[in-house]
């Protein structure tokens, strides 16, 4: 039977988690695959933790050098995340002839364009799937599956902490604060949540999904990215009453040839399957030209469904080095087809938008004639119960342009009756 | 650049989709996959028939021996279904060294085991993605993306026809002939429906989804299998308004070392993602042990889906072809993780119960008694409104075996004042 030899860095959380599935998985995996999947090292800088996992103490290192240098490697699997060192590590690793597996989505928002068509040059394999939706196959479906079809639209919930909060503050109608308070208790945010509830995560991980869909080669900064931190009780109650879900989207759509890529608050019909992920699920809408829609639903985080993603990328590798192939597992080749990111002044989408104004008589002329000047034409209004002294009023407008909703709202943010912030949330679908 | 040749076995409306994906698609695949796939041969009985999509008449055969006995085509797509010749044509193809993509799940059904076993032993590829969902990438998943897994539960709505029934009964209050028709009307169903509405095309599917989720060799006559014909719209209503959605169902559930295998109307609880799957769309719920639970969303039948399954199994394997690999494209391995199938009569599971009964005293006491008899337990009851000189009484049971449920209707059927047969439709969830 063929063996594989496979060397770990980074020994946190998932290292952990892809460590005992491959152990307690041994005889399970060679019965799968016909293959001896081998841990022949695992390297990390603290050595001394106690891990949820026993391992022989002749494999831990922590010299990336025993890893990286060690002929008989054949896969590398990078588990730090961020981008310092990881990516230094990966480009020597694939230098090196070795094959690597990562789940970093923050490198891969970054560099991973560089580094897939640096693999593919050395005929070496970058597996990636655990990098975007934790277990769910999307990687898989969107290179392998859907090969054949024209991505058309890409809609994901792909942060299982902004969802979780968001779906509490639904259910239990508290606020942002509690709600990331709770999730934090529960192990479902970090202290320093900031990653997650900017939206910055989700963006990273929109990239490789852009990439994948579309061949486009968008980093975190070419993306417009706005958290969760903004959402009040009362929207996402008032977005209920009309029939809508608060989501964080994060948005690929192809309009004509300019790709729209943007994470933001969103209001999602509740009909459509994407506002009925609750919790820390993650869910992925595709849509294309052969294929119509599709969803992919699972667990976005965690040690185990992130081992399930990173163990079929080991497995799948070792099946092409030990078939003696010519070239890489699903090398990852790019088509771009649409000609540029569209610029977020440009996208068309419809709004949901709160104002927060005196109750006196001609502030909805005020307001509306405002809208009416920028061509945003609106669909529905409701005027909220009194709270204190000033009123909520809730619009949803037809379609109309980002850049006229924003000089729209800058204006009527400066009338004097309207008493604080106008909140304005996207409409999807 | 590789070229690769494929012959294709069935010209029908699928056929005719794959040609017309692997044309259109030419460029588009070429540069994704660095290949260029060729239509060599396009077989048929009938030449005669105008297709919705042209082809040089020189590829156009009516002889079988054309294709398999062909020297250059390197892969044989059959997509004429059912089992003979299919199954014959699959085997020669083989036989002759040819690398096989089929969508013909009554046949893989039935000899899904045998073709796969003997495809592995000579080192060929047998792609049949298109088998189950259409383009949902559910075999790629299963195989590869939860290879690390042992699944645990796999229900799914896997047959379009019947859920497009189901939806339209249970949203325009209509019965089942009714919905049958607009079925037919929209193409959504044949004109002799059999197949579909009795459950016999979703226990094909669900010998292929257990074969590759629990290495268990089940053919169709294995399976408990029950259509939705005797579903009337009362039903749906009265499932509604305790919160459920009426579903047909594939289900492959582990319970300890057995597997329960069974096709049947179920009640599935409203804010489960399967209950909220309308129309003809399919979805498959896959419950693995480090994955967790996930769900496949998408359209399951159609040439567009279905082409899109066929040609991402086609360029797989050509990739595999060009890269002169020793090893099949994914070989499937089975590995039997259950020791056997479960009787049907040894299931366990909770029951929706209406009764059609005289409207007089004693009638529940009667009922229940018997019930009680049988060790079935009732968690609600509801008498609903009276129609006409009977009266349907509603139950929902805790867990009953179903053996004894079965003896239970029996003797409840046979008293006086059962006005019509008891209608008993399984929960779920």
């Amino acid at each position: 039977m063929k063996k594989i030899n496979v060397g770990i860095i980074g020994f946190g959380t998932i290292g952990a988690g892809v460590v005992k599935a491959l152990q307690s998985k041994k005889a399970f995996l060679k019965e799968k695959s016909g293959i001896d999947i081998i841990i022949s090292r695992i390297c990390d800088n603290d050595l001394k933790t106690k891990r949820p996992v026993k391992v022989s103490k002749s494999i831990l290192t922590s010299s990336i050098g025993k890893v990286l240098y060690d002929p008989d490697i054949d896969i590398v699997v990078e588990l730090i995340g961020g981008i310092t060192p990881a990516k230094d590590i990966i480009l020597e690793a694939l230098r090196q002839g070795k094959h690597v597996v990562t789940a970093n989505k923050a490198l891969l928002s970054d560099s991973g364009y560089e580094i897939f068509n640096f693999a593919r040059k050395l005929g070496l394999s970058v597996g990636f799937e655990a990098s975007v939706g934790g277990g769910i196959p999307i990687i898989k479906s969107l290179s392998e599956g859907f090969i054949a079809n024209r991505i058309d639209l890409i809609r994901g919930i792909i942060n299982g902490t902004s969802n979780f909060i968001l779906t509490k503050m639904a259910e239990e109608g508290i606020n942002f604060a509690e709600a990331l308070s709770i999730a934090q208790d529960k192990g479902y945010a970090e202290r320093i949540p900031s990653l997650d509830i900017s939206g910055a995560d989700s963006a990273h991980k929109l990239s490789i999904l852009a990439l994948l869909g579309f061949g486009v080669n968008a980093k975190a900064s070419d993306i417009y990215t706005e958290g969760i931190v903004d959402i009040e009780p009362m929207d996402i109650q008032y977005a209920k009453e009309a029939g809508y879900a608060v989501k964080l989207l994060a948005i690929a759509k192809r309009t004509r040839d300019s790709l729209e890529l943007r994470v933001h608050p969103t209001l999602v019909r509740r009909e459509h399957l994407l506002a009925n992920v609750g919790g820390v699920y993650n869910a992925i809408f595709v849509k294309g030209d052969l294929v119509g829609e599709n969803l992919f639903f699972g667990e976005g985080a965690g040690a185990k469904p992130t081992s399930s993603a990173v163990v079929s990328d080991i497995v799948a590798i070792a099946g092409v080095i030990s078939s003696e192939s010519k070239a890489a597992s699903r090398p990852v080749l790019f088509k771009k087809t649409v000609k540029n990111i569209k610029r977020m002044g440009d996208v068309e989408t419809r709004y949901y938008i709160r104002f927060y104004t005196l109750d006196k008589p001609g502030v909805l002329a005020k307001i509306s004639g405002i809208l009416a000047k920028y061509r945003i034409s609106i669909a529905s209004v409701s005027q909220k119960e009194k709270s204190a002294s000033a009123v909520p009023i809730v619009m949803m407008t037809h379609e109309a342009i980002e850049r006229n909703m924003a000089k729209a709202l800058k204006e009527i943010n400066r009338l004097p009756m309207i008493k604080k912030k106008t909140v304005r949330i996207r409409i999807e679908g």
